[in-house]
């Protein structure tokens, strides 16, 4: 097992501003009012920075599936037994889930990872086969990981970016909601009623009883964390952190981030505080339907492109995003000038 | 000139329930928790009832861009001059547009109508060079458009409408959301305090201006309009009437409309109070920032699938929702069900 953590520290490239302010000055040249086409010209300008480019391309999508198993789900916080997660992961690779079919959609890396599913899987195309464990620990019980099962994930997650102009992680793990709504209370220092919600389909009932759960669970730790390496370790599951991993490491290789929903976004949330330069590498793709994602976006000053109410997870928000990125390149690179078209300014 | 009115009253044909519901079956055997793609569904759900399948596709997609001129730009109501329409006209027939490059990229049937620029344009490939007159009245000052006018318009629209999946429909028209914006203020019964806001550009200022004139407008007009019609020949243009007539005509031939934003949206309005059997066929696309088309959705039980920002018009908006549309649909048709992939209900 890898379990060095010197190299989620490592600094991100930084974005020239030239570039920036080059593409800006683009963008206001286009035959539209400036300002017009909203979303879509800071997506440009972004894209424009971290390609170092006028002609920025977003063509070559990779969307890798991590999955793993939380001990939580043995108090029944979640509508789906246990057993599905190893289902899915078959379903992701047989193609017939959403992730799986947006991604042949879009025609991109596609691959899955077994960060630590409940049972041993057969090795199989397309499947990351190197669980840390057959599971995480019940976290209302005891610390979900070992510091070297942490930090042996987030290496396992790093060792999965590969070249591409877009990373996008998705998440698979019955129980994983509860694991992230304990994650942003601890690091937006708000009670879990406050960022525990439906999941995929609790009740009313269902609801409090996760919320207190989790209020519980968090007392439990509360000595023992101290930052959110502590709070990955103690709440988080074995994808969250793979996820963590592979979000830095792709931030330090200049490969710009588009972040999915609620899990995956205390799973950014988590790399930005352990590593504050991520964040310029973020791009964060569909507001969840979830009390705390809005806070979370929120505190990393971020706006999410899409709101479909969508809350399936596993990548599939930020699929759905992806064409929204490639037109807005499109039009950065493909409009006309007002002075090309002869258009009055 | 067609000005025969009884056309648009004829009703749109009625969408067969049975396919919703077994659409809605469908939906349910798939392997993700229900209802978890949220707009995804119910959009697949509509295309199943408006195509009687259960695998919908949308991929032949029209979109036409009608342009027009407005006689209360002379008022100063836009940040733009006037010329600014027929040039931008040149512009998407040369594919310099925002709405040229994104029709490009979706491989839609695309053209251009003259349904009234206030200067002649020479015919050339992909325009539909029909104006009704050079421009319209300024409405602060008398109607807009005579009742024939008006109808002419209808029928030159209605008669843009060819065989397609998915009916798209822009407009440029420099001053043309002030003809909005008092339709609104007409057909909502609010107040030009409450529909004005700065279209593609105005300053604060030129916002409290624009709201006064529209209001004086309105009083003028006031004892003239009993109907939607009415509200349509005085305070609208001659590319927001061809609207109306492609909007019903395309919900009459059973093709779906996506309306884009804030300007065709106000056409839709009119089209549903003219014929409320229109409404079911309607889709909206981009929710935008002007502070009376919220109500306009609202009016109608619509939400709009995307809220980027943008306030170009062009059809922009609503070709920027096409490939949501395209992957809500895969997913319908792809996925696997839970029976088929071996997961746990």
């Amino acid at each position: 097992m890898h379990t060095n953590s010197d190299w989620f520290y490592s600094d991100c490239p930084k974005i020239d501003e030239q570039w920036l302010d080059q593409a800006r000055r683009h963008q206001n040249s286009l035959t539209k009012p400036p300002g017009s086409l909203g979303k879509l010209e800071a997506l440009a300008i972004n894209f424009c920075g971290w390609q170092s480019t006028l002609k920025p391309t977003c063509d070559q999508v990779q969307i890798t599936v991590f999955a793993g198993d939380h001990g939580i789900a043995q108090q029944g916080v979640s509508a789906f037994p246990q057993a599905v997660t190893a289902q899915m992961v078959l379903n992701f690779l047989a193609g017939g889930a959403a992730i799986s079919v947006l991604a042949k959609q879009l025609k991109a890396q596609f691959n899955v990872v077994n960060c630590g599913v409940a049972e041993a899987l057969s090795d199989a195309p397309g499947l990351v086969n190197d669980p840390i464990a057959l599971g995480t620990q019940d976290f209302s019980l005891r610390p979900a990981m070992t510091h070297e099962q942490c930090l042996a994930a987030m290496a396992l997650g790093a060792a999965q970016v590969h070249d591409s102009q877009l990373f996008i992680g998705g998440e698979m793990g019955i129980g994983n909601t509860s694991a992230a709504s304990a994650i942003f209370s601890v690091l937006l220092n708000q009670s879990a009623m406050a960022t525990v919600g439906p999941g995929t389909g609790l009740q009313k009932d269902g609801i409090s009883q996760k919320q207190r759960l989790i209020e519980q669970s968090i007392e439990l730790h509360k000595s023992d964390i101290h930052n959110a390496l502590d709070a990955l370790r103690c709440l988080g599951g074995f994808e969250i952190a793979a996820l963590v991993g592979a979000y830095i490491r792709s931030a330090q290789r200049g490969i710009p981030v588009l972040v999915d929903g609620f899990i995956t976004t205390a799973a950014a949330l988590v790399a930005v505080k352990l590593n504050p330069s991520v964040r310029h590498w973020l791009l964060f793709s569909h507001q969840s339907a979830e009390p705390a994602h809005r806070a979370a976006l929120e505190s990393m000053s971020a706006r999410a492109l899409l709101a479909l109410d969508m809350r399936l997870g596993e990548g599939s928000g930020a699929a759905m995003a992806v064409p929204i990125i490639q037109s807005a390149l499109r039009l950065h690179n493909d409009m006309a000038t007002f002075q090309q078209a002869g258009v009055s300014q």
